[in-house]
């Protein structure tokens, strides 16, 4: 089956033989695989393929007689985290061509165009700014914002984006170049993704659709200390950054399960990294999430106290940054009920997710907005042991194919 | 004065613009530098360098009739920790140099062979074990432990070297071939360091004698935990490695503080290193050190078990390997006396270092061997703020050459 097939041809790209889990960086050598994969998928088609000058891309079916009608939307991402699953993002991609293919095999004529769309470095996992290519696309972030970003390799994005070598200087574009002007006018997008959680297993549903995101964020936290010998200097003597910390970590860790909300640090670097001498600075990533943005606050505020006094307790200085934020998002309440309700076997759960995806950035955009999520029988994600599973996919295939049938038709 | 000089000259080399401090790792072109320095400084006074496969060198003074006779060893190491200071090591060296002009200009003229030494990777800061250069020099470790070590970009050991094409190939030499065996004939060797600590400070003497090295070792610490994502998946549900890692580096911390002793987590890596993903693993090296064999190992046993107790309530493993374990070092006692007692403005003090140093690992080869100390009027080390007064320094070539003199002359 074709589903299977593209899924199949997807599977070693980026893939680390140690690990099983994927590195799909935005702007490497796999991203151009995996770039160049969609293009021909989209010629296998006849969609029609765009590019923006960042490498956001959309495969458009224009049926005759769509011109001038408002178009729909689909897709969602191909990038990973680093090590992450197969799943996240790419289930989006193959089942929304899937969509397609199913559509045209009922005799289905859409009276809308529909765009299926890749949106790059929406997991921030090389530049930091989670759904940098639909922020852009949507004016919620600029070039100018984001173009001296650097990657833990110290490159600048605008560096990486060239050495991608895709086309269009961004820089050329002006200032609003990157935005999509004909989003405004979009009928409605539909993101299918991989759920990320339990809440379908929970409810013994294949499919489900979103209600909203969370409020979530992430914060630097820098801790300076002072370099001394490990050996020589006495522990009353140090001012060392890793216990700060390490103190920070724990009550990020105990707070948010206490409220039963989420924070993580997930990424730290401790420097100069020498195992024989106390560290003078350690930079640490908090992502935090809540179901309100007053609780969302809360928790970071508590986070930063304890922080705060274990800092003056070490010696040591906090500096807390906030990277990107984002607001509580709820989906069209319409569109979802749409897609929940309509559908033969009886409708799918909506539910709430805690997890950011381009949808909630189109959304927060005015862009009316959807998801629907993917069984994942282990809530595992963000890993390589995430996984959907076949037929699960297909009944996404087929809601999503419905939805479009419903929203272009 | 010839010793600012060479002083000024090495100020430069490796140094971080942005902080001052230094990154000296051994077989890069830094290292290059060093070694061309050190070359010119010793061809400057007619010293003929000797350098092994590994880059070990020796800069020899024969004077006539000194053949046959056993040479003494002076000379230190010029690596650096990753951003560390100017003095630890490179003091040694250049004091060393000094020593020698001060010698030849009092007319002193040794009846044995002085040799003034440079040992490689005396900090392990590229490769992880300290005083690599002296261990194999002294037939401590072997080519065949060590070759297929890599540093933090994967390199290994003996493609580093191959790189830095210093001449002979350590392989090519025999299973034995890195050893010097004439270190057996040594009459003595003298290292002078600058004091890593405030020991001296406290006593009010630029110079001091050591006793001896406490016992001390590096410690590798693996959590494995699960990857997920760090938004979906709620508190309860992870085994997060950050947790067990955050409560091991406090339990050591506080381990140590109270009995008297050391505890330090300097380098931490976190796998994979997402912001927004739960980290599967997270790799941190423990430094211990204490003042007897058994208090150290009771040390590490206690943070292994708190570690244990952690990670059984996170879900997570726990591995502990030695990377590195070295024993308590008693220098030898009459000479450390004759260099302590013997000095005209009334000796010098005794004193113990938590540090390891090159001089600990030809003594634990049977070399009889010595250390002197300059005061370091901070007592701050392995950082930028690393420092020693000229005055100090100077009054530490007096020592050294007084040293030399009894030794050789």
């Amino acid at each position: 089956m074709v589903f299977e097939q593209m899924w199949r041809d997807l599977a070693p790209v980026g893939r680390s033989a140690a690990t099983g889990g994927y590195h799909r960086q935005p702007w490497t050598a796999v991203d151009a695989e995996l770039r160049a994969w969609f293009r021909e998928e989209a010629e296998r088609r006849g969609l029609a393929v765009e590019q923006d000058p960042l490498g956001n891309l959309v495969a458009w079916w224009r049926p005759a007689g769509t011109e001038g009608a408002r178009p729909v939307l689909t897709g969602s991402h191909l990038d990973s985290v680093a090590d992450g699953g197969a799943y996240d993002g790419p289930l989006g991609v193959v089942s929304a061509l899937a969509a397609v293919d199913l559509l045209r095999e009922r005799g289905t004529v859409p009276t809308r165009p529909v765009g299926v769309a890749v949106f790059v470095e929406e997991e921030g996992s090389r530049f930091g700014l989670a759904c940098l290519g639909s922020r852009l696309a949507t004016g919620q972030a600029t070039w100018a914002d984001v173009r001296h970003r650097r990657d833990a390799a110290g490159t600048a994005l605008e560096d990486a984006l060239a050495a991608a070598d895709l086309g269009d200087d961004p820089a050329a574009t002006g200032p609003d170049g990157l935005r999509w002007g004909w989003l405004a006018d979009v009928e409605a997008f539909v993101e299918l993704h991989v759920e990320q959680g339990r809440g379908l297993v929970d409810l013994g549903a294949p499919v489900g659709v979103a209600a909203g995101i969370w409020p979530h964020g992430r914060w630097r936290l820098d801790v300076t200390g002072r370099a001394d010998h490990a050996g020589t200097t006495r522990m009353e003597d140090r001012a060392d950054p890793v216990l700060t910390f390490a103190m920070t970590a724990l009550a990020a860790s105990k707070q948010a399960r206490l409220a039963g909300q989420r924070a993580t640090v997930g990424r730290v670097e401790v420097h100069p990294g020498a195992a024989n001498a106390v560290p003078s600075r350690v930079s640490a990533w908090l992502d935090a999430r809540a179901d309100t943005e007053e609780a969302l606050a809360q928790l970071v505020a508590g986070i930063e106290r304890q922080a705060r006094d274990r800092a003056a307790r070490d010696g040591t200085a906090l500096e807390v940054t906030a990277e990107s934020v984002s607001p509580r998002i709820a989906f069209d309440a319409d569109l979802a009920q749409r897609l929940a309700a309509g559908h033969e076997r009886g409708g799918w759960p909506v539910l709430w997710t805690q997890a950011g995806h381009d949808a909630g950035v189109l959304a927060a955009a005015g862009v009316p907005s959807a998801m629907l999520f993917v069984r994942n029988p282990t809530g595992v994600s963000h890993s390589p042991e995430e996984h959907a599973e076949v037929p699960d996919c297909l009944a996404g295939v087929e809601a999503l194919a419905d939805a479009l049938a419903r929203l272009a038709a």
